[in-house]
């Protein structure tokens, strides 16, 4: 096990009707909230009319941002940077999945940066300070409710960098399963496969004796996979999503990672596909994923015979690593498909044209400066490529 | 699942040479520390040094209180609160096990506080503030490092009563594994009991829908069980005992029972046995505990089935449900006794005269103030009686 410091301040109001009270818990901390939000689902669900009338009632003054797209614009969080500025705004409170939390990160941290908040998406400086950041979660997938992480699509030039710091915890968030039931099918699969990949990108590592974490990953692992086609299949079943927006939480705040060396290739090699076809980013994870798993398995074979057997329920003769570790593999692709989510680039509609530039973005060798991706493999461009290639 | 609000803020430094860097780390919140310790083994080990070096270098001013016994006194508390008021101390530095870091908690809260903080123990008041504390760990078990809980023995009255407030939460906790190589094994053993049985009181409930925190329960238990017998047997092991030191946070931090109901009734019955008897608290729990699933189970037959493959790894034809938990709880004996510790009442030196008070003190029916016990099944002090007679 490595060293490692685990920090995780989030306060989670969890379970039904918990976003009454965010008046009551912003108003002490608050004289003027920014109001964070996405495409206008919320004014139709009554999400909207909730979280406002739950502001109102405790007299906490606002102003409002909406519009937020999935793969959040640069462009936006100037926009909310500047408001912030001309009205006094002291809090922001998001309410959405991860595109409204990760924009409101990025105006949380230009509203008090002298220059250009892409900076810190591109220069990876060390964020000092931050307007404190509240949530009402309406898609459990990307984990920002309780993570100090953000990423921001560049709209010029498609580049879509991540960025994390301590000061981007949210103060607290709230997690209403009941605020899941009306979410599209699809993006329901693309969250599940975003929650999913959060755990694999800490779970598989070379880091030896990490049985604790191994188990908690594990554990959320077969939470996320037993509850989402339940989820699906019967989308006002309050325990189910309440099993996928918890283990969403776990997913991302740390805990899980602690102690290992994590992985993340899966993410970058998925922040590419996204930036150049805007593609969901949990769909572009269930494709590539499995590809991943196929290119790099040699390099650690106990690790993928845990993951067939404690992850995919693959019993009998685990000695036999390889079929053991391709049936493990196989069952994901399978539970993907069940999930209705793309086995195939092309099933997302990416042809093969430009898998060479996007690589060469991935690893950083198109600007001539390549650090090589992932933990438990190091990827150079050309491996990324191949992958790819596997995913097609 | 239960609606739940979960706040876990302490922040853990984990590993080796963590320590030397609670000088650097506590010099921008203090002006001046009280280091609260034990009966001088920290001296005899070179940590009390090691942690008084890092305050030095740090230049941290601080004054000292040693002497916390096991079931730590109100009387001693007393003497911190009246040294903390006179010396102008403004944070808690606890370095040992639960105990030092329940005493401490009690000095932060007698010392912002206007009565006697034995009130808070036996009235259960809402604590509204109390000085910051830190902890070096040093002993896995309690959990303190990472709770807000506290337990104190008023030794006027065999009183031993336990308090939690978000007020008691330490700001930071350094957990460095090695700390523990030096430890008695009967410590050791009592440790992991006290942990274990942490979980167990969340894990054992009527609430359904509880996967997520299922899993994490039964990963916790089973990375202790697998884990203590290795750091027994070869105490200079850093894997092992670092397994140790993260499970017992993870097991009361909080998170391993959010949106369940808990129990808790071992821990009010043990903590009779250790007012009346001083025996270590995790000595009492491994006896207290199996006797009380033997007579609670036909309660929830499914939660002890579960209990017993889940945790014990009973397998084969579990639908025998009878067979299949009296085996989990055999194999749960067996495993306490090859922590060498003792199998019944007897074995800790408490005879049968007291049997009937200590019931009655445990649901306050001694009081003419009786409470039910427990949350899977609700205990009177008839049935504690009973469960104390299982367990001679």
């Amino acid at each position: 096990m490595n060293n490692f410091d685990f920090y995780a301040p989030a306060r989670i109001y969890f379970g039904k009707d918990e976003h009454k009270r965010i008046g009551a818990l912003l108003k002490p901390r608050a004289k003027k909230v920014l109001l964070h939000y996405g495409g206008g689902s919320i004014k139709r669900n009554g999400i909207y009319d909730a979280i406002v009338g739950s502001l109102n009632e405790a007299g906490v003054p606002f102003v409002e941002l909406g519009g937020v797209q999935p793969n959040p614009r640069l462009g936006l969080a100037h926009e909310g940077v500047a408001l912030c500025r001309r009205e006094g705004v002291d809090l922001i409170l998001a309410v959405g999945g991860g595109s409204a939390i990760d924009s409101a990160k990025a105006i949380a941290m230009g509203a008090l940066y002298d220059g250009d908040v892409w900076d810190y998406y591109e220069t990876g400086k060390e964020c000092k300070a931050a307007l404190p950041i509240a949530t009402v979660l309406t898609i459990p997938a990307a984990g920002s409710e309780s993570s100090g992480d953000t990423v921001i699509t560049n709209e010029l030039g498609d580049r879509k960098y991540g960025y994390g710091s301590p000061q981007l915890r949210p103060l607290l968030s709230v997690i209403n399963p009941e605020f899941f039931y009306t979410l599209p099918k699809d993006q329901v699969a693309n969250g599940v496969a975003d929650m999913m990949s959060h755990v694999f990108e800490r779970y598989f590592t070379n880091t030896s004796h990490t049985d604790l974490t191994d188990g908690l990953c594990e554990a959320t692992l077969r939470t996320l996979m037993r509850n989402a086609p339940i989820a699906l299949e019967n989308p006002t079943g309050y325990d189910a999503w309440a099993e996928l927006g918890f283990a969403g939480t776990v997913a991302h705040n740390g805990l899980v990672g602690m102690g290992r060396e994590q992985d993340w290739a899966c993410h970058m090699m998925e922040h590419e596909l996204s930036a150049m076809y805007d593609v969901a980013h949990g769909a572009g994870l269930a494709v590539l994923t499995p590809a991943w798993m196929q290119y790099v398995y040699k390099d650690n074979i106990p690790m993928f015979v845990q993951f067939a057997a404690n992850v995919m329920g693959v019993s009998g003769s685990i000695r036999d690593s390889e079929a053991v570790i391709q049936e493990g593999i196989a069952r994901l692709r399978a539970f993907f498909k069940r999930m209705g989510l793309a086995g195939t680039l092309g099933g997302l509609g990416i042809g093969t044209d430009k898998l060479e530039e996007m690589a060469k973005k991935s690893t950083g060798a198109a600007f001539d400066d390549e650090q090589p991706l992932g933990g438990l493999k190091k990827l150079y461009w050309q491996d990324v490529l191949n992958i790819y290639r596997l995913a097609q």
